[in-house]
C-alpha cells in the first residue's frame, strides 16, 4: 500500500505536539515536511517546537520549515495563557540537532505541490491557515495538487474558546481561513464541535505515563500541563485534544461522522472575527464547501492514540 | 399575592400564541396589554392574530395595539415557510370583536411604563425587539421603570435558525436587539440553546386535544401546522416552542438554568447579521448584561403547559 | 401665493440658528414647528435653544418640541468643542416666555404629515436625522405626505469634518440617515462640498452687526464665536454656514447648483461611519436618491442672508 | 551622483506606461527590478506588456517578474473598461524579445531588500499592493531595508473612481494596501486629489507625437486611448496620468505639495471598500504614516514628461 503524502502545517502547541507524534510513526503517512506558523507562540518558537518534537520522535529525516511570523492582515494574536511561555510546556526541553531548513515554509508548500500529481498531496494545518493561503495567493496554480485540506478550526455548535463566536486557529487569521475556505479543492474541518469531544482525563495520561517510551512520556507531560486551562475554564478533568483529530481521522475515519456543509469566514465584524458560519442545516442553499465533523468517538480516539504511542 | 404587572409584544406565531395563551389566564400576571410587530408576518397580520388569540383566550378586557410594521433600520424580513400565510395556520379563523386600539404600541409602553414605579413593569417581547427598542429611542427615561425584559431570543450553542449564526427574532432587527441589550435594564434570555430542548412531539399535541376547551384545540391545531417545518428540518417529531418559555419562565422559573452572561449583537456584518455573541465562558471580560437560559425541564415544561390550558 | 408648509428638525448650533432666523420671517414660508433633536448638544439644550430663537425671531406661535435625546443605534456624541457649550454661544442668553410643547417632535412630525395632503410638507432637518428617521420607521404611511426633505449633511468632495470621511450630522446618527435616503421621496442635499462654498468673514459679520436689529446682532454675535473653529482649522477667515443653505435654497433655489446622485450611507464600519458615497460620476448605476448641491453662490447667499436679517 | 535603487510593481496600464517610459531612462534612478501585479489587466497580460514597455525604453538589462495574479483576500477585479482589452490599447504592439525571470516577483523584492542596506530601497507601486504586501507578510524583517514607498493609490478630495469613495488600487486589493499602510516605514501617496491636476489634453499628446521617436510615439498613441474614458467621464478633454506622478516626483519633487497625514484603509465596508480615510485636517489624533500629495504644477509635470520622453 502507498503512504499518503502529507505536508503539516502546525503551530505547537501542546495538541500539535500530539499531532505531530500521531503523524510521524504512522505507516499510512508520508510526512513530505513540517512547516511552523506563528500562532499559540511566536514563530520562533513554533518553529523551534517543531524540531523538537520531529527529533523526539526520531524522524531527522522530516525537514522543518519556517512558514510566516503572523497573519496576512491581523497582527499577530498568540496563546501563552493556554499553552505556557513555550507553546508545549511540560516537556523536558533540549537543543534539537536538525537544523530549520533555509526555504521558506510557504515556497516549501509550493514547491512541493508543483513537483507533485493532480490532487496527490494532503495538507494538514493545525493552526492558523496564513501558511496555506499565502501559497494560494502567491502561487495559485498548486491549487489542483491538493487531495484535500484537513484542518483543524472553527466551531459550529461549540461557540468558539478564544472568543464567544471564534476558535483559536480562525480567529487569529480570518483571512487566510476566508481563503482557504474558497480554494475550491477538498476540506475536512475538526472544529471545537468534535474536538471537545475528545477531552483528556486523568486516566488517558496516565494511560500514557505507563507507557515505556520517551514520545510517550513527554506527550503525558504536556497534557497534564494544557488540561490545566479547560479543565479550570470547563470544570472538566481536562483539555480537549484539538489538532490530533486531524491525523487521527486520516489513520481511522470511522471515528469521525462529518457531514458536508457550507462553511463561511466573518472577516468584516471585529465582534465576530473568525466566526465559521457552519451552514449544518442546509438553510443558506450554498454548495457545500467542506466536510464538517461533528462527532467523534472517545473511546476509539484515545484507543489509537495509546497504541501509537505505544509504538515509539 | 399582587399580580406580576407584565406587557406581551410579540409577531404570532404558533409559538407567540403558545405563549399568549399561558400568560392570558395566569393569575399570576397582570398582562397590561398586547403589543404587535411586524416578524413572522406582517404586522396587519399579527395585529389580527393578537385579537383573535385574545379573545379566544377570552380576555377582551386585555387592549391590544399595534407597533412597527417593521425594523429600524433593515427591511421586514418575514416567515411564512415556518409559519404559514396567517402566522398562526392551524387554528380556526374568525373575526374578533374586540379592536385595535387607536395608539401606536410604542406608546402604549412608553406611557405605560412612565404612569408606573421604578422598577415595577416586566417587558415580555417574543418578536424582534424593535418596538422596544422604538420606545427606548423616543423615551429613554423609561428604562427605569422596567423591571424586567424577558425575551425570546438569540443562540449560542445552536447557532441559529434563519441562519447557521442567528435566531430570527435578534436577526430581524439587530440593531433593535443592540439597543435592548445595553439598556442596562435586567434581561432573562431565552434562545434556541433552551428552547430546542423543549420540542413538541405527537403526544404533546394528543394531551392538548384531549383536553376539552376551544383553546387547548386551537393549540393543538397550530402546534401540528408548526411542528412540521422543524421536524423536516430536524428530522425530529415536533418542533421548539420558543416564545412560551419566557412565560413559563415567570410562573415556574424553576424549570430553566440561567447563568449570567454578557450578550453582544452583531449589527455590522451581513453574514453574522443578529449573531448573539454570547460569553457563556467568560472569555472577554465584560460584564454580564443578561441571563442566559442554557437548561429546561421538558417534562415539566410541558406539565406547566398542559394543566394551564386545561383551566380554559 | 400660498406658503410653502414645513416643518423644521435642527439642534441648534449657531448655524442652526441663523436657519431658523432665514426661516422664520420669510413671507414664502409657513413654518408648521420646530422640533429639536440631540445633536451639537444634548437635547435639552437644542430645544431650549430653539425656543430662545423662535422667540427672538418673534415667532411665539411657533410651536417648539422636543425630539430623540440621541441616535437610533449609537450613543450620542456631541460637538461642544465647535458650538461653545450652550451650542449658541455668542448669543446674549434668556429665559424663553414659550413654553416647549409637551408632545413628542416625533409625534408631531407623525401627526402633521397625516393631517396633510399627499406630496405636502417639507421637511427641513438640519441636524443628525433620528426624528425623522423614527418618525418614518413608527409611521411609514407618512412618506407619502412627505413633498420633499432639505436636509443639510453629508459631504463628497470635502471628505468629512466630524472625521476625515463623515460629516458630523451624519455620522452623528448613520442609521437615521440610512433610513431616510431610502425613504422614496425627493431628497435635497447641502453637504460640506456646498457649505465650505458659504465661509463667515468679517465683512459678514460687520455687516449684520451694522443691521439695527436684535436678530441680526445676535447673529453677528454667534458667527465670531462659531467662526473660531474653521478658521483655526482651515486657516481661513471664518465659518461655513452650513444649515442656512437649506432655507436658502427653498427661498432662491438659484444660488445653488445641483445634480441627481444616488447617496448611499456607511452604518457598518467604524472607520467610515456615516461617509456618504455620493456617486457624483454615476459610476455605480444606482437610480439617484437624491439632488446634490455642488456648488452655490456666496455673493448671492450672503445678500440674501443679510437682506432678510434687515428685515427683523 | 549615486542612482536611487528602485523597485516598480506596476499593471500597465497605460499611465503605467508612461511612469515606466519616465522611470527608465532617468539618468537619476537605479531600476533593479520591473514587477506586474494582476490589476488593471489579469497578470498574464500585465506581465506581457512590462516586457514590451522595457523593451520598447532599450532597457533589456532590467528584469521583469511576475508577481501574484490577484489580491491577498478579494477576487480580482479588473479594468478593461478604462484600459482596454490588453490594458495599454494605443501601443503598436510585438513580440518581446526579453523573457520573465523564473522567480517570483515577490521573492525578488524579498531578495533584492534583503541583500541591501537600512533604508536603502524605493519601492515604487503603481497598481494594488499585492505584491508588497505578500512581501512584507512572508518576510516582515525586509522592512527595515525600505528606505520609502511612493505609490499610485487613493483620494481624498476625489473620493474616488472606481466607486464613490474608492480609487482603483486601494480598491482592488483594500486588504494589501492596509498591510503596506502599517509597514512602519516612510510612504509617499499620489492619489486622485493630485492625478486628477495633471490631465492629458490634445496638445499634451501633440507634442509627444512630435517627438521623433518610438517611445514618444507610443505614449501618444495610449494617451489617446486612454483619455477617452476620462473625457467622456469627467467631459474634459483627456485622462488622469495617475501613475507617472511616482516618478515625476522622485525626479521633480518641486512639482508636487505634500502634507503628512494619517491615512487609514476601509477593509470591513463593501460600500466604502478601499477608501483611504486620509485625516487632512488632522482631526482624528492619530500619527501620520504618510506623505499625502495634494497639489501639482500641471505644466511642469508635462514640461518634464515631455522632456524625458524627448531622450529616448
Ligand atoms: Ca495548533
Ligand atoms: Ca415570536
Ligand atoms: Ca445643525
Ligand atoms: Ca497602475
Amino acid at each position: 500500500m502507498s503512504k499518503l503524502p502529507i505536508i503539516i502545517d502546525c503551530d505547537p502547541g501542546q495538541d500539535d505536539a500530539l499531532m505531530l507524534f500521531l503523524a510521524l510513526n504512522a505507516p499510512e503517512l508520508d510526512v513530505r515536511g513540517v512547516v511552523a506558523c506563528g500562532g499559540n507562540v511566536p514563530l520562533a518558537r513554533t518553529e523551534l517546537n517543531c524540531r523538537i518534537l520531529v527529533e523526539m520522535a526520531g524522524r531527522t529525516d522530516v525537514p522543518v520549515f519556517a512558514g510566516c511570523e503572523g497573519p496576512m492582515v491581523e497582527p499577530l494574536f498568540t496563546a501563552e495563557y493556554v499553552h505556557g511561555e513555550t507553546g508545549i510546556d511540560g516537556i523536558d526541553f533540549f537543543e534539537p540537532t536538525i537544523e530549520k531548513q533555509a526555504q521558506h515554509g510557504v515556497d516549501f508548500i509550493i514547491e512541493t505541490l508543483r513537483a507533485a500529481e493532480d490532487n496527490e498531496i494532503t495538507l494538514v494545518p493545525t493552526g492558523p491557515l496564513t501558511n496555506i493561503a499565502m501559497a494560494l495567493v502567491k502561487a495559485p496554480d498548486i491549487a489542483a495538487k491538493i487531495k484535500q485540506i484537513v484542518l483543524m478550526g472553527g466551531a459550529s455548535f461549540e461557540g468558539g474558546n478564544v472568543t464567544p463566536s471564534a476558535e483559536f486557529n480562525i480567529y487569529v487569521d480570518p483571512h487566510a481561513a476566508d481563503v482557504v475556505m474558497r480554494c475550491g479543492r477538498p476540506i475536512v474541518m475538526f472544529g471545537l464541535d468534535v474536538t471537545h469531544q475528545v477531552m483528556t482525563d486523568d486516566k488517558v495520561v496516565a494511560d500514557m505515563r505507563a507507557l515505556d517510551n520517551r514520545v510517550a512520556h513527554a506527550s503525558a507531560g504536556m497534557l497534564e500541563f494544557f488540561g490545566q486551562y479547560d479543565a479550570a475554564k470547563y470544570s472538566a478533568d481536562g483539555g480537549p485534544l484539538h489538532d490530533p483529530c486531524t491525523i487521527a481521522w486520516l489513520l481511522e475515519p470511522e471515528i469521525f461522522e462529518l457531514k458536508a456543509c457550507h462553511v463561511a469566514i466573518e472577516t468584516r465584524s471585529e465582534l465576530t472575527r473568525g466566526h465559521t458560519a457552519v451552514d449544518f442545516w442546509g438553510v443558506t442553499g450554498n454548495t457545500p464547501n467542506a466536510m464538517w465533523a461533528y462527532k467523534a468517538d472517545r473511546t476509539r480516539f484515545f484507543a489509537l492514540l495509546t497504541e501509537r504511542l505505544a509504538q515509539y
